[in-house]
């Protein structure tokens, strides 16, 4: 056994703001903090408010040091990569609220070197808006000495090329709550008043446990490390795996930022965080409820439509060489399974609430180029 | 993609008579050919055989070079490690003979150097019976210069302390076939004479893409290399979950030695062939038939009462570094599955023709020491 063997994990897992201190992995929580806001006066003008790990929709001032920006359309790019589960939230989120003509998309490749994500998958290498063929330009646009990782997603100020904020955990609350007039007709509330106390904690718990325990699993220094790691991922998805017996989303009857948060990593857990990470204690397909919760969020538009089941794969077993140094790509899962009948509306509810819409297809230049069930 | 790339494996899978050539992983199928056989003098009369990759139990005579040795209680070790799939076999064998107190079991452990197995789970770390640390001391005392992988299970012939063969496709025949005067009393026979000549076909094709088919993904140095052969692989294994279908049994109603065949691979199957070897187009468990059979055979003595779970995930997780360079053993799949109902009674048939009995509980102490659900 490596019982106590240490690894260290270079600039590779640094630009994704990834980091292992000792040998449990520890994830870089310090970003470009900047809001951009529906009232930009009353931001900066409320009480000076602390960081927190998981965002707050309630949030409404700013943090130390961060500055306001208006929203408003046009202006602004979604610098997402699709295999990036962090990313990914961010796409799912503007499709739900319909924001596509409002916030561009810029779609960096599934595999980027040491100075991080590249748009290698556009024309000339470049993103044909900003004009630039790695995002890390567009963070030195920003601050010429940026010291951080280069992260995904990154909203950017088109204009100047800069990077407005990467604080992800904010970011998607803030398109659900400061860009109320630009939504779409029909665009469902992700976040209701009344759940917000009790969705903030499984928020919390989801995000230490499962979207970053699959991380704290795979890049663990040691047997030890790992083993603990994995432990505690599973105890948090047989505690969902309970909780969704009796409920059809995580907050209950619909869909909410909860469950987008949840999908990112699930979708991920049998094609890569289950043989990769070696979270592998069962697949994803093997947690009934689970299982039945992630295919019923992927047959919703909004979410299996924003999939790119080979972008996910090449990213993580062609980046992460301390793990699979021969770079090859499983060629599995089989992915038909995923439109496979989920059962779920027997527990009642259904995707959005009275009143508010499913949205229309993908956007024919956005739809994602890799292998998708759904698009055949 | 690393579609090209190309990757050489050094003397750690040499010594386990595997080398790669080009892309595509082959098998060193070089070995000891001599024989333990029940007439000396008439192997040695008889015309010279040609060698066999998966053996032959009609074969009366010698391949070129070989020589026969006289088959009798006592003499003879069978050095075996649990975690080797190919030795796994020989265990099973022995075991459904009963054979334990006619030929003795060495057992190195999972994880060895480049100099192979070697005997560190043992008192003092050297077998109990031959003395030695290492099993190449053991090829050495019978070649000098031995040139070859170090492989097991290998006949050691105790007095000299010379290995008498390692040509495993052969030995796990002779011992049903040759060591008949030795069988214990109810002996299943695993090589009926009516079934032969449909079994050699069956048992070569699943040799071929299957036994050998999980190594050659794994261990492909290619992207192409490594699909073609997952390609091959699934098309086997859903051939024989359809076959599975309408037989309990490979042959039909009664466990032959082409169940032993497979079940050695099917047992590591989803501990380390989905994911350390990236066979994953879906897991054991998710193909019914199969893992129907696979749980039967388990739950039968002789069969699930020989695996060592650990020794099997430490084994691969830890001496291919080239795959798995931070020898991080996975902690999972869960184990107590294959103790669940399989149902393949439904098909008829049972374990052992009439007549025939299972063997005995595992002695004391020749029980697994790792993990396995039935020894709890």
């Amino acid at each position: 056994m490596a019982e106590d063997k240490q690894q260290t994990f270079g600039t590779e897992h640094s630009t994704q703001g990834a980091y292992v201190t000792g040998e449990e992995f520890s994830r870089d929580t310090n970003y470009i903090e900047d809001r951009v806001v529906a009232d930009v006066a009353a931001a900066r003008s409320a009480p000076q408010e602390e960081p927190s790990k998981i965002g707050d929709p309630r949030m409404r001032g700013l943090t130390a040091d961060a500055e306001a920006w208006p929203a408003g359309p046009g202006r602004y790019r979604l610098v997402a990569a699709r295999a990036c589960p962090w990313a990914h939230r961010t796409i799912i989120i503007r499709r739900l609220l319909g924001l596509e003509d409002v916030i561009s998309l810029g779609t960096p490749g599934p595999v980027h070197d040491v100075r991080s994500w590249t748009f290698d998958l556009d024309e000339g290498a470049k993103d044909p808006m900003l004009g630039t063929e790695r995002l890390q330009e567009n963070y030195f646009a920003r601050f010429p000495d940026y010291p951080r990782g280069i992260t995904v997603p990154a909203l950017v100020d088109a204009p100047s090329g800069g990077v407005v904020t990467n604080n992800y955990p904010q970011l998607t609350f803030d398109l659900s709550t400061q860009w109320k007039d630009h939504h779409r007709q029909g665009a469902p509330n992700l976040i209701p008043d009344e759940l917000v106390e009790d969705m903030l904690p499984v928020i919390r718990r989801v995000f230490t446990e499962v979207n970053n325990g699959v991380y704290r699993a795979g890049f663990a220094g040691s047997q030890r490390a790992y083993e603990e790691a994995y432990d505690r991922l599973f105890e948090t998805l047989d505690w969902l795996e309970e909780r969704l017996g009796s409920r059809r989303y995580l907050m209950g009857e619909n869909i909410t930022e909860a469950d987008v948060r949840l999908f990112t990593t699930l979708v991920r857990f049998d094609a890569v965080y289950h043989g990769h990470f070696k979270c592998n204690r069962n697949k994803l397909a093997e947690m009934p409820n689970l299982w039945g919760y992630a295919r019923d969020l992927f047959q919703t538009p909004g979410f299996g439509d924003t999939v790119d089941f080979d972008q996910i794969k090449a990213h993580y077993y062609e980046v992460h060489e301390d793990i699979n140094p021969t770079q090859i790509v499983p060629k599995g899962p089989e992915l038909e399974s995923w439109l496979s009948e989920h059962g779920r509306e027997r527990l009642g509810g259904s995707p959005f609430a009275d009143g508010a819409t499913a949205p229309g297809p993908v956007a024919q230049d956005e739809r994602p180029p890799g292998a998708n069930p759904l698009h055949r």
